[in-house]
């Protein structure tokens, strides 16, 4: 008999690692993307965090983490027990690619199991929460619903998804389990005051958790010919043959986002059901978002991202201060500025302008200054 | 016979540089102040400038530079002829004691000269119009006037002193000499405003040309405790006595702006007259009034301190960039800001704030960081 706070023997997370995360320019670099940074200052990177978070739920050997080829040595770096589970995209194929390579190697080798997803990136606060949704989540996949996690929407977030919920699905071992009615991906100002107000939208979490065949049954008949590469490569990877299945299928995959790829499909045929996630999430998407998960240093809601001895701020409010190159940094006379200082390059902006942070990046390789991106 | 293109045989220009010039911290340090640094980047230092814009006045071997001890070597280094004309203060104790020291070395060395006093750390546009007037102002001085330089006020500037000036002198040489009625120190904004409507006030330029033994007779009249003290420092300047004289005498003179010392009770005797300068001039006293005399790089206002490469600007107006780090900055979404990068100190503030960057500084002292100041 197996308790609430054994592992789930045939459950498995899969960790998908890309994205450079370029809102957190200039800390946030494509090789050393947001996902492997310690953007909070608790010894630990994201990447770290998100391992740890789900070991209690899968087991020290339960993980598999999808990173692109240039991140696998730094990935497995940081990890405990890497083992044959850190998964190499050869090129970035976007998120269908990515988490059906993992399902499809995790199929071959286990047979039907639950998979979870869970991006690399994302803050999370209160475990306890966090496992007890993720327990009624892999009830839920048992009965083979798509499960997703909605978090309750606490302001008119433009930044994030939506999932509409509708009538609860009466699951055993999954109380809480709504039917989806629908995604939005990020709304306008005016609508997401509306969905605030109805109480029915709940934030994308972007975490999936189902049957390792349901997921891949669905792909088969949404994209018939990507579940057929996937497999394909998933029978070939862990043979001599892996490098050249690699090469010759991956670059024919669709590129497209789980959420169009199945998820809303699914949905709209019923199969799809969501999980509150009465935990504190984040996507720590850039500098704003960042800093409203930072405790201030002062009264007057500064946040300093580093040491804070490296920092003098004079009639400075509300900004972010991020000292990541040693030097001193003074800022006197701003409100709601983010600064942030690296060995090479220097960011200044304002919180308002965060979500802008990636036009700089887009800037920086039009010029030639990849060395910096 | 001379004519007005050769030097003045008798005309000696002094030259005192001191003062860090804390509001442009952190370009402007304590152990490279602002009169050693190449602000403009022509390629010369606003000392080099300065002594380079005399020199057709006072011929090469004219110009005294007064520094602090620990500056010597590096004024020293920047001349191209020094020769044994600069003169260290072993502590700083104000413009009097400095002019005055200079004064007395040159009167001993030289008997009756005229003299001019120059700031190290001004910026002055117009070659052919400044020696024009200095001709005048040494004119005027050989008819023992202490002679100060007025620069017409373009907009009401609470920054600079002013001159009023009253009645034409009628001086030999000096066609627009006028007598100087009296001095006022910074004004506040509508005091400022007044003046500008009056035409009577003039900017202080901080100039003075005299007669080496009118200013001598001026400071025995009114502090005859620092004259004697002076006398005894210059009689003993070229001896082996200089260094036991330095040390027993300089402590003890008075800690006095030569404006209080002398100029103010000298005109108000009826001995102060004004040359106009018709001349660019600025005391390119922080980074606002730096910024006003630097060209634009684009055509939002923006002024770049360096090389113009090392600067990402997006959505920005009328700020000051100094990139002095090799680093690259960047900056998103913000006007009228100053960001000044140096290898070991980061600044980050808004022009209106410019005069304020010397707290930083103050601040940076008390918490014992006087490796950045």
């Amino acid at each position: 008999m197996s308790s609430d706070q054994d592992p789930i023997d045939d459950f498995f997370a899969i960790v998908p690692a890309g994205g450079a995360g370029t809102r957190l320019w200039p800390l946030s670099r494509a090789q050393r993307p947001k996902f492997l940074l310690d953007l909070f200052c608790t010894g630990r990177s994201l990447l770290q965090d998100t391992v740890s978070r789900v070991a209690p739920l899968v087991g020290p050997e339960g993980t598999y983490v999808v990173t692109g080829a240039e991140h696998v040595a730094a990935v497995t770096a940081q990890l405990e027990s890497p083992g044959d589970r850190v998964l190499a995209e050869p090129s970035p194929r976007d998120s269908m690619a990515a988490i059906g390579l993992a399902v499809a190697v995790i199929h071959h080798r286990h047979g039907r199991s639950i998979v979870g997803s869970f991006a690399a990136d994302h803050k999370i606060a209160g475990a306890e929460q966090f496992q007890r949704a993720m327990r009624q989540a892999v009830a839920a996949a048992r009965a083979d619903y798509l499960v997703t996690i909605g978090i309750a929407a606490s302001r008119p977030s433009t930044a994030f998804g939506y999932i509409h919920s509708g009538a609860p699905a009466a699951l055993p071992g999954a109380p809480e389990a709504c039917h989806v009615v629908g995604f939005t991906e990020k709304p306008d100002a005016r609508t997401a005051q509306r969905y605030l107000g109805t109480g029915e939208y709940r934030w994308n979490a972007g975490m999936f958790v189902v049957a390792s065949d349901v997921l891949l049954r669905h792909l088969g008949e949404q994209r018939p010919a990507m579940l057929a590469g996937l497999q394909e490569i998933a029978s070939a990877w862990d043979t001599p043959r892996r490098a050249e299945a690699v090469a010759r299928i991956w670059p024919t995959l669709d590129r497209v986002a789980i959420d169009h790829a199945l998820a809303e499909p699914v949905a709209a045929a019923g199969g799809v059901v969501v999980i509150p996630g009465h935990f504190g999430w984040d996507d720590v998407g850039d500098f704003n978002s960042l800093a409203a998960l930072l405790p201030s240093v002062d009264g007057a809601g500064n946040k300093v991202l580093g040491d804070d001895a490296d920092v003098l701020h004079l009639e400075v409010a509300g900004s972010v201060i991020a000292p990541a190159s040693g030097r001193l940094i003074t800022v006197l006379g701003l409100d709601d500025v983010v600064v942030v200082d690296t060995p090479d390059a220097l960011l200044v902006t304002t919180r308002a302008r965060a979500q802008q942070v990636k036009d700089v990046v887009g800037m920086l390789k039009e010029r030639g200054r990849e060395a910096q991106t």
